[in-house]
């Protein structure tokens, strides 16, 4: 770690004085869906020795610049990924649902539009579909982030028209591009755009443009099978567009952090928040080879309303945390199509912690139900089960309207410092690449 | 406030300067007890227009330079009051509980120490107790902090043996310092030290030292008749400490963040962060007017487990925060005192809310009750109505583990930027006073 340590001073002198130059940085902007500081906090501290008070060095803490508000132009303080990706992308508010629009539906151009323009590659790699609320933001303008076929039908277009916005573009999303109505892929293949479905080929893509989609919607979660998807797809994607002449653009989003908050997920989440740090040992061995490089990073709002502690007692255990062998997710999934007797050992045999008694009961009333609620009752049952025995506390599904961390390195980086709008990072990353 | 802001601007610039001659700087150190980001989010949006999304503008966000880690050297990440003042006073990590001392027991000096053997004027100002865990930790050496009563005499007997290291002390805590067998307020008069008792009396107190004690315990919260205490303290103390040749060092606590938080009383805990808005405004006027002085501020830990928003909605009511009249504390002392038929009337008039049917029936089997199990579920009946009208999630009577930030101005203040544990706080101040 102290290496990358080194490096990055390295990479900040170094970027400083290639700022000096008046050559356009590449931008590495990065946001972690749901990262708010409480995320930060677990994921640190998940990684350090709770006895020893051994602290793990992350790819991260040392880039801390500031903090961000994230409120949307609604009737709310509590912003969506759609009016907070609007924001980080456009440098305007928007409401809540809204895809590179503002308030009137008017398309607002995004920073990679205007990277474009100035002559940048650009791209986004992602872990949840390429067209969800994050990704699309950058790329396309609706008014609604729901729909997911018609977003997808305008970055097909795009291509079509010679005027996308992105040279490579990876993540999730087969069931949008590849429809029986419509087959994108085929579409944008006639258009000299390579479209890869498996991960094997990520090492074999020798140049831009390419489209990655590599699962229906969403990648799995970090923590089941997808631990090293994000940093694969960023290495990739820093070789195809930084090894030109020219400058480039590349949102880099760590999307699930977001959905295991709302499944109230602390191990999951942790999980997801590795895989954002592995990805960013990718981009700041980058950055140490190539100083003029813009890195940003922040959080589009907070998910879950997380807390390491609850219940009064002064207490997070990091070390269950960590021997939480899968998502809720995927434990429901198996639950389902098993006998319901088997339910308590099969748990305690994947959380590596021996239930309660108020845990079995959960278990037992979940069982007893049907259908949807059923589902829905095992869920809160298995939320309830790691939160109890790790200490975390959540309060909601949704997400809450805390301020976000900032984090920057590089040309420019001192204008991302102290404390700001969502709105303003976008705005001056605009300015930047203009 | 655009006054203010500027005139901050003109102060870092002017600070910088004073730096340069090598003048040690007066130290304005401002804990926010329990202040994590949340509580942050929650003043300046409480503060602020729902609907227009007029922003209120802060004393003091335009100040964050970065956050810190909290946790104790103990057994658990979540760190209480006692361990995180005394690595914020004297630069080491200790156990929760500890009183200005290490693991070993072993007495530890303290900024406010060292900064009296460089020749500083030192003082303290709290809504707490002035031997509550926070500004014990920077004058006393415990290893507990709930032994109030040792505590208060290792202080008096500070001034008695001519080593205290404070010169101005204000805050509560008469039952402690005026005792049946002990009265400390007398024996430290004789030593030429003013103590005082009604806050009347700050306006006319001439010079230093002076101990003030403005109530039995901790002062009474800023909702219910206590707005301007903290702020009146601070002028005081500024007053009596910073117009000599000597510079000096004051730590203001924001005592009762933490204590609203342990109610999870969300309206209290605004207005504490008001009264600390308040305070600062104080303090940025002091600042303007005497650049050579470096403001740091953070919080010891964030209490409670506060987050805006809760139970998947999109929401936080910063507008029904600010029409609760009074704290959970002060209803349901009235409460207790009057026929429970009445107390929906009340709870719903001192709210300006309709209640549901549902806080009315938690409301009524509260009532149900006697003694202490009545007291308890009274208050959390009333934490529970208070949280689900605006939209305000909870998950602990305790403190949680999250990064706190951190704000700087003035001469060094560019050692307090970025990702830091709160040790770092304490030895960069103590490297600064020696």
């Amino acid at each position: 770690m102290k290496r990358t340590l080194l490096a990055a001073s390295v990479a900040l002198l170094a970027g400083s004085a290639m700022a000096d130059d008046h050559q356009q940085p590449n931008i590495i902007y990065v946001i972690g869906d749901g990262m708010g500081f409480e995320f930060i906090s677990a994921y640190r501290y998940a990684m350090s020795d709770l006895e020893t008070k051994t602290m793990a060095e992350t790819q991260f803490d040392h880039y801390l610049t500031g903090a961000a508000m994230t409120y949307p132009e609604d009737d709310t303080w509590v912003t969506d990924s759609a009016a907070s990706a609007t924001a980080l992308a456009t440098g305007e508010k928007s409401y809540n649902g809204a895809i590179g629009m503002d308030n009137d539906k008017t398309s607002l151009k995004t920073v990679m539009e205007y990277a474009k323009d100035s002559g940048y590659m650009t791209g986004s790699v992602s872990t949840s579909q390429i067209n969800h609320a994050t990704p699309a933001s950058f790329f396309a303008h609706h008014p609604s982030r729901y729909e997911y076929n018609q977003i997808a039908d305008l970055m097909g277009q795009q291509i079509l028209d010679g005027d996308a916005a992105y040279d490579v573009i990876l993540g999730g999303g087969q069931q949008y591009f590849i429809r029986d109505d419509k087959n994108w892929a085929e579409l944008i293949e006639q258009q000299g755009v390579s479209v890869i479905t498996d991960m094997q080929q990520l090492e074999q893509i020798q140049q831009a443009p390419v489209m990655g989609l590599f699962a229906p919607k969403g990648l799995p979660h970090a923590i089941d099978e997808g631990k090293d998807s994000l940093a694969r797809m960023t290495s990739t994607a820093l070789r195809l567009l930084g090894n030109g002449d020219k400058p480039f653009a590349l949102m880099i989003e760590g999307s699930q952090i977001d959905w295991c908050g709302h499944a109230n997920d602390i191990a999951c989440a942790v999980h997801e928040m590795d895989s954002l740090n592995k990805t960013l040992e990718v981009v700041n061995e980058y950055i140490e080879n190539n100083p003029n490089t813009l890195f940003v990073m922040t959080a589009d709002h907070s998910t879950g309303g997380l807390t390491l502690g609850r219940d009064g007692e002064y207490a997070w255990y990091s070390d269950r945390v960590m021997d939480i062998e899968h998502s809720i997710a995927y434990m429901r999934e198996k639950m389902l199509v098993m006998d319901a007797d088997l339910w308590p050992r099969y748990v305690a045999d994947l959380v590596n912690f021996e239930l309660t008694a108020e845990h079995i009961e959960r278990l037992a009333a979940a069982s007893a139900l049907e259908g949807e609620v059923r589902e829905d009752a095992l869920h809160q049952a298995l939320a309830y089960i790691t939160g109890d025995i790790t200490g975390t506390g959540w309060t909601s599904s949704g997400h809450t309207a805390v301020d976000v961390p900032v984090y920057a390195t590089g040309p420019h980086s001192e204008q991302f410092r102290g404390f700001m709008d969502n709105t303003q990072l976008g705005k001056r990353l605009i300015d930047i690449v203009r």
